[in-house]
């Protein structure tokens, strides 16, 4: 194996992929970033047992070469040293491997050797038995996932709920995630008339899929087998377990009706309860109390007994049903919800003593978030 | 105690002194800053068992009003709470207390109440009995403690190694650090005509003083008295204890007289040696090879067992002496000595087999570093 390429393009293709490489495995080629040199270019393929990343360089990019095969073949180097090793050497750069699996890299007056490993004893990529192919704009399918993984369950108690269930059905994809206290729903249109399909894709991966670049009108192929998703672009596959088990079902949990209902600025709102959540650590002092007052006005108060109180009044926009409102709920759920709203102003329907606020942005019921309330 | 503030100043000098306070302290009021409000402006105290800071926020800053006081007092308030808390505050805030030290913190519709202290149980800072005294330039005093501090010991086992010792005498401030594998010493002139006077200073006091914020024409005041040390700009007190002990005498370490002796670009070194010492692991794989060759080219290596091999060639621009030359170092030493030359060009002198290694820019005693070679 042997080419040359600009260093800033493949650094920053091997810093992505090493973040995901294995550093604990059994297998300790796992903690190695797979090279292989081919007549279309380079691909870099680095993962863990649950994800892989395959990113491919091609020749050129926008009509400049980027990529020189002199001679094809592949080899694995150890992700961490050969990255910090790239950082740190100028821009060209020559690669090459030998039969010993010994990595020479070159730039300039300064000669690296590095020790590599057999590219034939790197796991090979599963091949996929498609049972369902969707193609949509990868932003659109950041966003969905952006507004909802904050819900997923952080304990590995009930395995299921760490991921984000997709539905696929009726020309809509749906994806919902839940820890029991709180759920997260937002739906948008895709193009699948096929019979609905549900999966569980965990929460790892879909962090992974955020942190990819691409520009925001590349299209995304998602191919879904019976155990494993394949989420394509141009030049890069996230291959990816799913979650096995039965998600619950929780279309039933979301209540209709209100007792009280607000809506207000959401970026304010955002603010007062991150403010009201300054002496929160952890677990502790996290308690924000809500009050409708004076029908037009809500207090946000917090008391966190041998720190202080913090008290903040704000302009309620539109108040409906009940304005005597006062319930308390964990803020830092109550902000994560908030922050998944992009639109400017929010509305927050509270149920009664001890039933779930459901938020949304106003006037859309394309993201439902629920919130259970906290015993004061 | 109350008073009326611009926040974004407040929160700065706050900050400021969070990061000094004890949080692990005996005593519990240590990691509180003591806020006094008094004619001039408003005094923040914050420190622990070995530096204590002293900041005064003037009435007027520049001839714009910055601080209404409105009635004098004193109060001590959490640090860490207090920091947070302003952070999410707008600009204008009022600070008042009562005599039961609580705290009200108004800014807008938000009003919080934070339990505070009763500031004469903070530790009075202690008087001193001051022995010398003497002014030099803040930016100069800083330069020649990041160019010397670098090499104090990291080990408790001398403790008066983990200090840096400064002189003073014949119109001069010497600063000396040495760990017993390096050493760094640096001079410069200053107007003191009294007797030499020697101390040792925590690294930790002066890594805060270098910390301070400070125009570059900014004077700053040293005192300093039997056991400690003051020093002082307009609106800032460091006090700090200093380390008892007898500093070994390091004059006679510093050999005369080479066998080899190059000089070359820093900057080009600099980026070298880092790069010889990617594959290195806190303190594995860290050994560094300098050899010359052909009279003209220093050949940087290391053989990290497992990993690789690093080797680049870079010119010298001047070779004196004999020029068979091939010594180990510790990458990590010469990495650090090197990146406090500001200087174009750096000299090294190697004193042959087992002896120091001498850095200095080129032709320039005033700083001076030493490293011990490695055996191999």
């Amino acid at each position: 194996m042997k080419f040359i390429i600009k260093n800033t393009l493949f650094t920053a293709i091997v810093s992505e992929l090493y973040k995901i490489c294995s550093t604990k495995s059994l297998l300790p080629i796992l903690s190695g970033i797979k090279i292989e040199a081919n007549r279309e270019g380079i691909v870099l393929t680095g993962g863990n047992s649950e994800l892989f990343i395959e990113k491919t360089i091609p020749i050129q990019i926008n009509e400049e070469t980027v990529v020189e095969v002199h001679e094809t073949g592949s080899v694995v180097v150890l992700s961490k040293h050969f990255m910090n090793l790239l950082k740190k050497l100028p821009d060209d750069i020559e690669i090459s491997s030998d039969n010993l699996q010994s990595v020479l890299i070159k730039s300039g007056d300064i000669v690296t050797r590095m020790n590599g490993l057999h590219a034939a004893d790197y796991p090979q990529l599963p091949k996929i038995e498609i049972l369902h192919s969707v193609k949509l704009n990868f932003n659109s399918l950041k966003e969905v996932i952006k507004q909802t993984i904050f819900a997923v369950s952080k304990s590995d108690a009930k395995p299921v709920l760490t991921g984000v269930k997709m539905e696929f059905g009726n020309n809509k994809l749906t994806c919902i995630a839940t820890d029991s206290h709180r759920l997260s729903r937002k739906e948008i249109e895709i193009n699948f008339t096929e019979a609905s399909h549900s999966i569980v894709v965990p929460n790892k991966s879909l962090t992974e899929l955020l942190l990819l670049k691409e520009s925001s009108f590349a299209t995304v192929q998602i191919s879904i087998g019976p155990n494993m998703i394949v989420f394509s672009t141009e030049n890069t596959n996230l291959y990816s377990v799913l979650i096995e088990g039965n998600y619950p079902n929780t279309g039933s949990l979301i209540p209709e009706g209100f007792v009280t209902e607000i809506t207000m600025d959401t970026k304010e709102l955002i603010s007062g309860i991150d403010r009201a959540c300054v002496f929160s650590e952890e677990w502790k002092h996290n308690n924000v109390h809500l009050a409708v007052i004076d029908n037009s006005i809500l207090k946000i108060t917090t008391n966190s007994v041998g720190i202080g109180t913090i008290e903040e009044h704000q302009r309620i926009s539109k108040v409906n049903g009940n304005p005597a409102m006062d319930m308390t709920f964990d803020g830092r759920f109550l902000l994560e919800a908030l922050k998944g709203i992009q639109e400017e102003q929010v509305t927050i329907s509270f149920g009664g003593m001890m039933k779930p606020a459901v938020i949304c942005p106003k006037n859309d019921n394309s993201y439902v978030q629920l919130i259970s309330p906290l015993r004061t």
